[in-house]
């Protein structure tokens, strides 16, 4: 394409779950005159149909996305979709993904703050059992009967399963380059689990873990990763009850019946999962009231200040597009991610 | 008193509100071969008779206690009182306190590790909505609406209230000292309060503060330390609603009403309470329900490891006694903590 300073010919359609950020689209703007903008808000999460006329998709070579996305007929000029998720998985099977060379780049990085907060919150609210303390104070009952069930996080061991996307922002960036959370408390990583095969799985599962944490991308081959055999790992060789695992990857890396029953079972310690499968969990359905279990509608990558990553990322992928520079956070059409 | 290496002479008496721990004991009579020691288990939180005959205070010289202790007749040789609290409050109208030379010794320092996780925990679970996370559980209900509301706590300002005791150890071995907790995200203290005038704590909640740490011992002079004129002035020139107020000092230093009418009126982001005045808090009292408070009933020092952390203060005092040298922890009776 070659170098293109302003931007001319391009347009960058973004399409927000939020107000147009009028700040931003003014200063990139003034940083590529020749380029031109539309923005639209989306009226749901996870909507996938565009709020305009098909026409507006006609000439747009650059898209800010969640889940709307364009048939290659309709956008035959796009070259650059930001997504504003840190998976791709959902735009796996599309033929704008799969048949063309459009390039797609992920939000990854805009979250790992956010998701170890949670990561770290949720292992917090379960090990001081503030979700029981909630309760009572709904009933208004000053109840100290459970003081001696408190533990604390003092030198626990925390495993991260996945090296891809989330996993590895989340991992790298916010528990061990940075100086950090949990470490007063002896919380960081201490194994790794890089290998591929089933044996180096079991091998990490067997390594005595406190907290699991659930970061690995969904693609075929991490698809039900955890299942019976898995969670009997956890608890084998006096480990019964000790691992509490924490998924904020997506859910179906984890199986949903066995899951239930290694809580159930006191396999596992406890659970935190932001992600289900199916998801969204639908109502009354049996893990929402398992014990030891805090469940959350996929949320731990939210953040008030999303909007403002997201957009510094485009920004920088617009600055390189603009070079004919490789974009960031580009995501590898043969793996998936 | 002299060098006595075996602590001949000497009898221990412990109350606690576990099993005797006899591994422990073992351990000490290895050390002080010439020490008695007696153990007795109490029934209850908080309880102040002695589960056993008059007779058995007699010869004590050393006591661990929570909240039983003897009177200045009952016990004429007590050197040495290892309480398992952090606070002295409890003990300051005592004869035993007042009247005699009998060394008091706090725990403080076993509580920093957990109550910086209960800082961190309520903090994390209310920026990231979990008690409502929590109602939406219990109702086995999938619901994202209130997406756009998550905040996060990334690059937030902490302030300690407190130099004393628990705040001293909370605030200097966990949140400073050592690497630590919240610095990737940016929450470490920023501002330190520590002249004893109104203007001086004035200037410190006037500073721009997003939480407000409450950890100062309860004196004559820090009952109701925070009141009306100090929430109206963390919420003054533009900072309502900013700042997030968690105590874990005691309840009388900040007024009840006071705080409540702060959350309604929306002067103060939210609030944790681990400790209230009144404290129990009554059945159905109205803090309970107030918005945007999380209440736990003192239970923020709590951690399953509380009896070793304390045990290994007192084994650490014993050798201090035995060395005729200054027992750490010890209470100043003037000040009072």
């Amino acid at each position: 394409m070659g170098v293109n300073k302003t931007l001319r010919g391009h347009k960058l359609l973004m399409i927000m779950p939020w107000d147009q950020p009028d700040e931003f689209i003014e200063k990139i703007k003034a940083e590529f005159p020749g380029l031109q903008v539309v923005a639209y808000r989306q009226q749901e999460w996870d909507q996938t149909w565009a709020p305009f006329p098909d026409e507006e998709w006609k000439d747009v070579t650059v898209l800010l996305t969640f889940t709307v996305l364009p048939t290659p007929e309709q956008a035959p000029k796009l070259e650059y979709v930001q997504l504003m998720s840190a998976g791709a998985n959902h735009v796996l099977d599309l033929p704008i993904f799969k048949d063309t060379d459009t390039s797609f780049s992920t939000a990854n990085g805009v979250h790992g703050p956010q998701i170890s907060e949670w990561i770290i919150g949720t292992y917090l609210a379960f090990q001081h059992r503030f979700p029981q303390y909630h309760e009572k104070q709904k009933e208004g009952r000053w109840d100290r009967s459970d003081l001696n069930l408190i533990d604390d996080a003092v030198q626990k061991t925390i495993g991260i399963l996945g090296y891809g996307s989330i996993g590895r922002q989340t991992a790298q960036g916010h528990l061990v380059d940075t100086p950090g959370l949990g470490d007063p408390d002896g919380i960081y990583p201490s194994k790794w689990f890089s290998g591929s095969s089933t044996a180096d799985l079991h091998a990490f599962l067997a390594s005595g873990l406190d907290i699991l944490v659930i970061a690995t991308p969904l693609t075929p081959s991490t698809e039900h990763l955890l299942s019976a055999a898995e969670f009997e790992l956890l608890a084998a060789d006096g480990r019964k009850g000790r691992t509490f695992v924490s998924n904020i990857a997506r859910g179906p890396v984890v199986s949903t019946p066995d899951i239930i029953h290694a809580l159930k079972a006191g396999l596992i310690r406890g659970a935190a999962l932001d992600v289900t499968d199916p998801e969204p969990l639908p109502d009354g359905h049996g893990l929402w009231n398992t014990e030891n279990v805090i469940i959350t509608p996929h949320v731990s990558g939210a953040s008030t200040r999303y909007n403002e990553r997201v957009l510094s990322i485009l920004e920088y992928n617009l600055e390189r597009l603009s070079e004919d520079r490789e974009l960031v956070n580009k995501v590898n059409k043969k793996e998936g991610y």
